[in-house]
């Protein structure tokens, strides 16, 4: 068995005076801190990044992120586009169940806002096919919005639906201190706010953010000699084709349902047993796509279950207890590893907007669904 | 234990008419067919690339490879500048053992000749230090230049002992199709070659390329059923501040001393029970400085331990049997699958200038040493 200790998450926004290395420092030195654990035991280093070449000029990130901790371990550099985070600490976790490693730490980073947004959303495009999607003009907010178009016109789901998703992660952000944004919005601000791809406005989109966070692995033998580590259940990854076009459905994530489907197996443990959710929220429309490809919801009423508040705190499955990407702000490499920690936080009793939690599950969703990695945590 | 069946390498060279996709493509089926395994057997894909993101716009590499090759598993990019190749390697490595893979297929690919000289360079020198070393303006011939001076000063290294090891690895050259030079060359050839960072000239320099090279990793079950695995008898891996600067010294290779003795370690072998080498000569003092480090000769000896003609096919250690990085070419992603490949491929008997071997070994370097990642492979 693999277990989380702890971790750490930097402020997520625009930091404009902190590096790459710097927020790589700073969670990797709080992870540690908080985890009560010696730095001279972490034997494996894992950082998610997806873009830090383009970003900031920065590749050979394993090296950047042992060299400013001042360790000289095994470390590597995973990438997965907005999955690179959630990929990363897979690797470790093999690594630990392969008995080769004890003690692993893993980190997600990116810095975003060196550059100027439309260069943003151009580095961003990498994610996609760049034969069929990213040469032509083709950015993720047109991909999704074209996902969204056919759930609407395919299931009755409306603008007010995926309006809610905002509204709701806005809500549960508004008490977050490390998240981008704090602000209560309401319905008609998401429906009022600019038109990016039809359908979905600027306030269905996730924005660009800077950030990193971090968390401490470790085997059985370490485990047991902190409080409370929390079970890696289950974990299990898989892959669709990267265009959008290729596919059977476009707007069913099929390598979420695998991956869903995967780790409620592997684990034993049913939509019914998990007490918080964390999924990907890049654009409303992928959170409703999420919680239908998990199960939570069936198929075409994901726009519904989100309207009938089944994901707010006090709702049937509490999602994004902390804001999501959209009120946290989505640092792409870091965010698969935020999400695992504020999970980790939830069934440790220490988060904000604390819930009632023994078992709780991650998605983290890379492109428009290339890559979905999944993993359920929990403490029997 | 895990076993490598088989691989495949595309040519190496610049190859106009093949995309990145392409490359990876060719080598994964190439890898599969040689392999004799079936593609549905195949549960786990890794690719090891340095900056597919800045030289073709393409980053999600993971999920290019599994959408390439008609896959749904998981799949992840790892990166580690030119040492990519291996780390992607080790990942699978370490997921075999852990029981989560059975059969994995690892692919290294770059594609560097799309973009003008300039820019690939300048691409290369994100394997650096951004904040001190790329920024200003410093690439790794000039990394590797300080390296080279230091050595010669302190240990009577000479320019013609440099040079001697780009002749022997062209030797080797001449008759692997797969290489992008197939060119004998003297030691007068790179003496008189234009000087890119005095003492390394042209000549010492390996160059810029395209390729991709895969390999088919299994566990025990399954390779029993196939002819002549190859054994991965120990693996690897160590890192080293990514600043050249802040080293102890400027010419060990404290992360490459490390993965061997490690290798060495775990393997119960000695340098001796080694037959045929693997080491990274992207520049020619990296060979000297790599032969040192691994313990075939002494520190400072690299120099003459070239000139006395160790390294030849038959030398005590024949060394990059297959061209090594100069001849071959370097594709920086696919080098360290590469390397495997070709140790795998003499180990199994069926190499170009075979010798007789039973343990080989293979270290991948990525940038100026901050990454390190050895490998010992054998029969028995």
């Amino acid at each position: 068995m693999v277990h989380i200790l702890s971790g750490y998450q930097t402020r997520f926004g625009e930091i404009w005076n902190s590096s790459l290395k710097n927020l790589i420092q700073e969670s990797g030195f709080g992870a540690i801190k908080n985890s009560g654990i010696d730095k001279k035991d972490i034997d494996n280093v894992f950082i998610g990044n997806m873009a830090g070449g383009k970003y900031t000029g920065q590749e050979h990130l394993g090296a950047l992120t042992t060299t400013s901790l001042g360790l000289s371990v095994p470390s590597v550099h995973c990438e997965a586009a907005c999955a690179s985070g959630a990929v990363a600490f897979q690797q470790a976790y093999y690594k630990i169940k392969s008995g080769e490693s004890r003690v692993a730490l893993v980190v997600g980073a990116e810095k975003m806002t060196d550059v100027i947004g439309d260069e943003a959303v151009s580095i961003l495009m990498g994610a996609g096919d760049s034969e069929t999607e990213s040469f032509i003009g083709l950015p993720f907010s047109g991909l999704y919005a074209l996902m969204a178009k056919i759930h609407m016109n395919k299931f009755g789901t409306t603008s007010e639906q995926l309006a809610n998703v905002s509204v709701i992660n806005h809500k549960h952000g508004t008490n977050n201190k490390l998240a981008q944004f704090n602000t209560e919005i309401t319905i008609r601000n998401v429906l009022e706010s600019t038109m990016i791809a039809d359908p979905l406005h600027l306030l269905d989109c996730s924005p660009l953010t800077d950030g990193a966070a971090a968390v401490i692995l470790t085997s059985d033998d370490i485990a047991k000699e902190y409080d409370n580590p929390i079970k890696v259940k289950a974990c299990a990854c898989f892959t669709d084709t990267l265009a959008l076009y290729k596919r059977e459905s476009l707007f069913k994530l099929k390598s979420a349902i695998k991956a869903g489907e995967n780790v409620f197996k592997d684990s034993g443990l049913k939509t019914r047993d998990i007490d918080v959710l964390e999924v990907h929220d890049c654009f409303s429309i992928n959170e409703i796509l999420c919680l239908e490809a998990l199960g939570f919801c069936k198929e075409g009423r994901g726009g519904r279950f989100v309207e009938d508040d089944e994901i707010s705190l006090d709702g049937s499955i509490p999602t994004n207890t902390t804001g999501g990407l959209k009120s946290c702000g989505h640092p792409v490499g870091a965010t698969g590893v935020r999400q695992i920690l504020d999970v980790v936080n939830q069934i440790q009793g220490k988060s904000i907007n604390q819930v009632k939690a023994k078992n709780g599950l991650c998605l983290n969703i890379g492109g428009s669904g290339a890559t979905a990695v999944a993993h359920i945590f929990g403490v029997e």
